[in-house]
Formats: structure tokens, sequence, C-alpha cells
């Protein structure tokens, strides 16, 4: 996450391994980042409300999405600074920027994923029959 | 990859790790499906091609990637038959689709990575200060 643009005249692309924009691709088209920033959409959530709320998702890898998240300033730790710990999290205006992004991803994902399974199946009975 | 929806009730959804929804945010969220379907949203294009366009990308991951986007119907391969070998890869209708979405992230990468890039020092200077 070191990388700076080749040249100040090149035009960032995420095409570019040496670019930023590529990193930041990188950051934010991953799995649980998607599926975190989508979470915190509708609102400020605690540690626990997100571990709920994206079934699969451990311990190990919220804590280190939700850093990577805050760390690149898509998310804001709030820390009320209590006892019991209460911590929430939210996402910051660039974040919900983003997320507007990922939102429509989602949403694709839920409308065509039945049109995907249906080509996988098409497509391994294909290979299986030997044609 | 061959999960369905657990009941015929359900609303589809990403956050279920149950829901095929979640095997297509899988694949379309990586980080190589983005860049190859972004690479082909202009036109068909052959393995050489999407080789140099995508820098940092190994022929196997770039196979692997081809492999299972034309698996999920969003890629189709047009091998031309001919000596020597002559395949084109391009976007599917379905795929056109999900480009759409997807070039929304790009672009999104690409214009917003120097925030990002400042949050993340701002970030690393506060916690190395001991702040």
């Amino acid at each position: 996450m070191k990388k700076t643009l080749p040249s100040p005249h090149s035009i960032p692309s995420v095409f570019d391994p040496e670019c930023s924009a590529r990193d930041a691709l990188e950051l934010i088209s991953g799995k649980w980042s998607v599926l975190v920033m989508s979470a915190l959409a509708d609102g400020a959530l605690r540690n626990g409300a997100l571990l709920r709320k994206i079934g699969g998702i451990s311990q190990k890898m919220l804590t280190q999405t939700l850093k990577d998240l805050e760390r690149n300033g898509l998310v804001e730790r709030r820390d009320f600074a209590t006892v019991p710990l209460n911590v929430e999290y939210r996402l910051s205006p660039l974040g919900i920027s983003l997320s507007q992004v990922l939102t429509g991803l989602d949403r694709w994902a839920e409308l065509n994923f039945p049109e995907l399974d249906e080509a996988r199946a098409r497509y391994d009975a294909t290979r299986k029959s030997g044609r």
C-alpha cells in the first residue's frame, strides 16, 4: 500500500499494478470488505451486530477487515469509553460514497445468481458428457 | 458453488452464507474477476492482449479467472479453430450488465485513491506517535 503513481503524467488506472488506484480496488473489491461496507450502509453497528448480520465471517476476519477499512478512511470507529466496552462502527462520508457503488454489486448478485447457477450447471453438464 | 436457497420463502441475501447470491458476490467481487471483466468491457480480446492490459496478472491466474467467468456464463470463449490457435474472449449479455456495475467500482477507485492514501498516512502517523 506504499505505491504512488509512476509519473505525474500518468492517468490513474486500476490496470496499472504500480498505481495506488489498483491498491484501492484490491481493498474495496475484497469479499469481506464489500460485505462489511454493505452491512454498515444502513447505519452504525457494534461488533456483535456485524458478526450476526454477516453470516460466515469469523471474529478474526471481521476485526482485520474493520481495521483495514478504518485505516483507509472508509469506516469510523467510535469508542464510548464505557465499561463494559461499547464500540461502534460507521461509514465515513467517503465510505458512504463507496457503499452506494457496492450496493449495486450486492443487488446484482441477489438478482442474477440464478442465471449464474444455471450457466454453471450447463457448463458442467457439457464437460461431463464429453462434448 | 453447489448451495441453494435454504427455503423457497427466503429472500436472497449476500449476507446469508448458504445463499447462492453469496457465491455470486464472491465470484464477481474477486480482484482478478473485476479486472478481467473491466478489461473486456470495451470489446473482445485475446489472451495475450488481456495479459498486457491487466498489469500484474499471471498467465495461470488469467486462465483460471477466464474459466470461472466462462463457467458462470459471464464471459464467452470463441475458438476460431485455426492454426495457430486463435481464441478470443468477450462478455456475454449477462457479463455486460455486470461490467456496468464493476466499471463504477473502477472509477470510484481511480477517483478516490488519493483520499485513501491520505487516510492511511494519517492513521499510520497517529499510531506511530503513540497517540
